[in-house]
């Protein structure tokens, strides 16, 4: 079988009214990811020749996200229906030859394989017109019907108001996705017509279409789930649990402990090695990549970090962009890192915040201390050295350097750089002043007597 | 149809053994609200004339619960059915000439609507002598069996061990709530009878005793959720994840992305705008408003804090009884508020504690910054003006202000104001001591060494 | 009926590759223990003579977990199947004459009184040859069937590839759990053969031969979760859920209200007290007490800690091991506790860390304290007397201690004792720049402005 160019049109120009949002539909994330990049990611495994999303309603923001990336759009300034919305696609796929998918963007979990399946039946030797994409839902409810024979060879397509019993009792639906040659697809739309009640022009009857010339359509099945469409914010909730439990079973055959699958939530790109313990309540952000043999505690929060193997993360930890945890490094309760390294073996255990940091291997950052990486207008780097002690509650004032083998005592105030194996204290003289509490005590309460009495 | 004056009787005598609870039953929370006000509240919709709480054992504690919304209460003193209990609140509706709903303490969830319902039934033409709520429950099991005809006109009421094999095959239950007219009700439960093995008085024997006047009686019917009983905390969290699925749904529906539905926990009374996005394991206390477009990130917990638009608060955020974080401020991981402004575009990020504390528009708090609040005795204000900076792990002693456009160095402790536009340091001399580290390290290395050989 | 000695044999040679683990199958922790450890309790609390586990792959790690518990160890080098298995263990049992329970490693979750069931049935007046336990799965599947009559006499066992269809209706199915005579396995054993298409000894078929001799053996019936096996990740998700929806239901039938059960993760060992109050997300690991009443905040992970009546806990409060919270004493938020004891009433409410402490009675413990407890190599103790009020953001530096009654100003570091009543203040002297913010702020603009520009 030959394999010829391919493109893709996404539909995209749906108002998505019931989201309730400033956000047009396509874009409310999935993973972490807008919904409309998971298809496009899943298109361009395929190696699509041409990417087309057909935008309507809130096209500035479609654009802006998928512009960069190299995706054409075209526009459907009126909703006439799926047929017109793929007929708008025509210009951008001008002098394209091949097969062409259609998709659409609120259906956005569609595999990379279920596509080529579609491509390969509308490449086999029957020469279908049309492939469809059908499914079987637990309820088949008000969809559309495709009533085919045993090897997928259509005999028609029914909506489902205009099914009789028999046809109503068939479990196979259509799910709108389609594979149609460049030569056909266009041809056959101009044939569609709008003469129905909602005057639309309907993507489907291009199949009865080409059946009235003498070719038949097939159709492939896929899971109910992998086609899931999203047009509420229920819905995209139920898309992304779906999405989650299949990340789990996954992370779980490749060797990872869930302790508690429900409550951890991965982003579209989380790697995790082998022998990583995930316990309960863990969410991860995008980016972030996890070596074997990790423990990630409860009430962690991971984003755009990595983290190497044998470390230990939380309880509590929160990890941000370009935190870099190295091997059998600890980060530990109410720590927070952002671009900072934390080097082999180093440990930074309690109440801390690593901003603009390096530190090298296996110092110690004591409980409270503070990177003070800002100055209300510019970011500032600290550096600390293998085997420095920071002691509790400092405040490391940045642009700074604590050399290796430094100690830090604690509660200073660090402005200007430590050489390697000083101490240095910034500590102010105690003054005491005995009995001095019980005195205050004691006019206190009176004070509290005196208000309570209403004096 | 008349509208005739309404009143309740909420039976709430129980003890609720299998609680095994010091807190009488009806006063375990549902979303961070006592059960028996959850009712209270959806009875006082209907403005009745009066409410009569009828208690028993601990009634000092539903008395304290309810006397000062100027709901009546009523006691029963011995446990003799619920005939018997629904006759104690008799004195409390002397002179009360409508219609009286008998309601539950323990059945909380029952809407206004439904209650509406019952009573828009008993005023019908065909003049109902009671009007029962049945429910159609997944396993009918023990549940007294209503037998009535198409249009909901009851023939008989039978309790399970009395009911023959067909009766025992109606899925219609009796729920024990009631309408009936004042005029009716008590005299009707005068002649309840205890013949039977518990020697109790029932309450729906009056369907009968009116029957044999000649005088029919109606049900209407709702769905089992509703009319959900409490007798054991596992119900209690029964009912608790119950109401949450149907807020979670709400908010969903009013255009609330949750990305992790069954992760978050709202109260009874919580707000939440257009477009707010809530991620993973968020738990909202009572008091709660959320304008449109804040984001809520992960592990937050609110309570009794107002969130304005566009805000972003976690993870981590702790914002308790009197947080009020204006527009686009940023609450970030590890910040705990309370009773405290943070004012339009302003930023506490981390680790930081601000109580009692009103923060000026675009300040910047940095991380590590505690409003010293509490002298042990007393609170006192901190007040930081617009544009302000806090140096990181710094202690504002209140009561203390920060004028605008001040900067106050890293590590300070401020116990008096500053003017605004100055630089306020409190920081003490450093001394350093070179070498001294490297030797305090082969000193301590060498009394490890001299521990583990155990000299 | 006379009662026997009891020996347990233990099969744990299994590789469990499809947990992709360095870390054997049967340790592998189930509620924060061990699962092979959970059996081994189980049949601990029979009182056995000796328990046995037959180890392969990874046999030290096996040996490691349980020969400091007192259990024998033999090793089956080749897998040569379940009934090979056993046979390794006759030398560890040389001597043992009674009852010999057959379980597995990955089976950890029977009960104690379902083996004391086996073991019962075994001493019953017809003397069966061997007791099987049996259950019904949902889906018998490929589970070998048990073809018993009404009093559970087995007439005979049929692995799945072998059942007819008849036998495949059968819907009791073999756990593989046995009980055995002493007197009878090890001779059965060594009449069983190998001629089967995995080469392997099958340790069911010594029911078989004993039917051959004419004696009958018993099933007796169990629930498919307790004997629900190990042998991915994803079972042990399962496994782990299960036991903790139990645990959970328990702790609810005693008293304990959970909010969100399913957000709640108990440990093996946690003892909790009648009225605590679990709010959503809270983590236990192994070794908690909590007394009657505490309530425990959302967010919060308690391990090896202990937590008397009244006291309130959380949120993201972080207890670790020897954190001891006394009656009605405050943990706050951001707070972590280890080897530390809060006494009674006393409060650590804000971003503390308290380590290898004591803190006495009715102390207060100011926002951002850290007990600074390490030196990089040794730990030391820090002890607060009773009604004492620490500053915010003091630091202790260890071994110091604070008298009764005494204050430490904010932001304090203290490196020797303060005495009772005393008032200690180090603290710098403030410098003030008026004007020099704005300067600051201008000069700064300038520079971001010229940064655009890119001057």
């Amino acid at each position: 079988m030959m394999t010829r160019p391919v493109a893709a049109i996404i539909l995209a120009a749906g108002k998505g009214t019931r989201m309730k949002s400033d956000l047009h539909k396509v874009l409310h994330p999935i993973a972490g990811r807008p919904m409309l990049l998971h298809l496009i990611d899943a298109v361009t495994a395929l190696s699509p020749e041409r990417m087309v999303v057909v935008t309507g309603a809130g096209r500035e923001q479609v654009e802006g996200a998928v512009t960069p990336l190299g995706v054409r759009t075209a526009v459907q300034a009126e909703q006439l229906g799926t047929g017109h919305a793929v007929a708008q696609a025509a210009a951008a796929l001008d002098g394209f030859v091949g097969d062409i998918l259609i998709l659409y963007g609120d259906v956005p979990l569609v595999e990379t394989r279920t596509m080529r399946r579609m491509l390969d039946r509308l490449g086999q030797d029957d020469a279908p017109a049309a492939v469809v994409l059908g499914f079987r839902p637990d309820d088949a409810g008000a969809y559309g019907r495709v009533i085919a024979d045993m090897d997928g060879r259509i005999d028609r397509m029914v909506e489902f108001k205009d099914a009789d019993a028999e046809e109503r009792a068939v479990t196979l639906c259509n799910s709108g996705l389609m594979a149609v040659r460049s030569e056909d697809l266009f041809g056959l739309l101009a044939r569609v017509g709008n003469d129905n009640a909602a005057g639309e022009y309907y993507l489907p009857d291009i199949v009865m279409l080409a059946a009235a010339d003498g070719r038949r359509s097939a159709v492939i099945e896929t899971g109910a789930a992998e086609v899931a469409g999203v047009n509420s914010r229920a819905e995209l909730a139920g898309v992304e649990g779906d999405w989650q439990r299949r990340r789990r079973a996954r992370a779980m055959a490749d060797g990872v402990t869930l302790i508690a699958p429900d409550t951890v939530w991965f982003a579209h790109d989380t790697v995790v090695g082998r022998d990583v313990v995930i316990e309960p309540h863990v969410v991860f952000g995008p980016g972030v990549q996890v070596a074997d043999g990790v423990t990630i505690h409860a009430f962690s929060h991971l984003e755009g970090a990595t983290v190497a193997s044998g470390a230990d993360i939380g309880p509590y930890a929160r990890l941000r962009p370009g935190a870099d945890v190295r091997e059998r490094a600890r980060v530990g309760n109410f720590v927070e890192m952002k671009k900072a390294i934390l080097g082999p073996g180093a440990k930074a255990n309690h109440l801390t915040y690593l901003g603009d940091a390096e530190v090298g291997a296996g110092a110690n950052i004591g409980a409270g201390t503070i990177t003070c990486n800002y100055d209300g207008f510019f970011k500032y780097r600290t550096v600390i050295g293998e085997g420095a002690f920071i002691g509790s509650n400092s405040a490391l004032v940045a642009p700074v350097t604590i050399g290796a083998g430094a100690i830090v005592g604690a509660g200073a105030v660090v402005t200007s750089d430590v050489e390697a194996d000083a101490l240095a204290l910034v500590r102010a003289e105690r003054s005491t002043k005995p009995g001095w509490a019980k005195r205050f005590r004691e006019m206190m309460l009176g004070r509290k007597a005196a208000k309570k009495t209403g004096e």
